[in-house]
């Protein structure tokens, strides 16, 4: 997706070789006019999937997810990585380790909105190692729905993340794939390149 | 607004005399159409106000935030509660105590996005003893930028905090006044009512 490449490289930081900030249009201040356009993207690249539910993880994935859903007309669940007050009974749950943070989460999501007629398209801002999108595909398997696809804001397709689910047999569809934050420049694999990996 | 206090009365559950759960269309399972309704809505509201900037709070603010920011045409900064890897400098913090969780937490914006020139819509999903807006408006008034309203999804008015950001001068647009949810029954303010508490 040229637009999201383009703000990538006029407004991405990179920290180091492994970390991209995205913080002015992501992962903190958020651009809703171009989060519209990346709902419209996964809505076109979804669109013979027969969607009825987006599944996401709090709170990166809750806007792109959003936008998404709001295309395809289908509600949208975000996991919790916390245990809300409201949130007791019948939950499923998955276990998230986080390398970069060194800690592992419980992440969960109501029974009560996921079934096994669901059509599951999964959703989230980044794709790195794939411990966050493995966590959701256990949640959407233990309701025993169908998970259509997975859609990513941007892949480091560095890391194994995107390679794992792909071996799985998921169809992962990666808005911007990035090749290499070496030398603190942000490259992506290009459009011919992300054909032939598909 | 009549389509949301439609949907809290055939979705809402109430808990107890204080708890509303809204979790099949705001703060678990998010209704994207609904969330664009209430965007629109509070782009009415205050389309008068000059918003630059719309601040909210992770998890649940972000959908209605990111309607309304897509309305109005302008950037959505979401509060951390828990501090992010990539997020550590120049933060400007305020503390929020839950009275439901008893805990008090530290939520935190970087400086980067808000200027003293910004015309800010603060947003949030709930408003009920008001430690969360406060936190907010704390951290808004430190970038020295200017609290043009206060935009809430459904304020619980048996609790304080409407009255408490009343009392301090600000605008506080509520989407649908909770009156009492005693009996097990959701009773809103009337909109004449809510005309006269302005």
């Amino acid at each position: 997706m040229e637009l999201l490449k383009e703000k990538i490289k006029q407004e991405g930081i990179v920290l180091s070789n492994t970390v991209l900030k995205v913080d002015s249009f992501l992962n903190h201040q958020i651009d809703p006019v171009l989060m519209l356009e990346i709902g419209k993207e996964f809505s076109q690249r979804f669109a013979d999937k027969g969607i009825t539910k987006i599944v996401t993880i709090e709170s990166s994935g809750i806007a792109p997810a959003v936008m998404a859903g709001l295309q395809m007309n289908v509600p949208v669940i975000f996991a919790r990585k916390r245990k809300s007050m409201t949130l007791i009974n019948d939950l499923l749950t998955a276990k998230v380790h986080s390398f970069t943070k060194n800690e592992t989460n419980e992440i969960s999501v109501s029974n009560k909105y996921l079934t096994e007629n669901d059509q599951v398209l999964i959703i989230d801002d980044f794709l790195a190692n794939g411990q966050a999108a493995i966590g959701l595909i256990d949640i959407v398997q233990q309701a025993k729905a169908n998970i259509a696809g997975i859609g990513i804001v941007i892949e480091k397709a560095f890391q194994e993340g995107g390679q794992l689910l792909r071996d799985k047999g998921f169809e992962v569809v990666s808005l911007a794939r990035v090749a290499s934050l070496e030398e603190g420049k942000v490259t992506f694999v290009s459009d011919k390149t992300a054909e032939v990996m598909k």
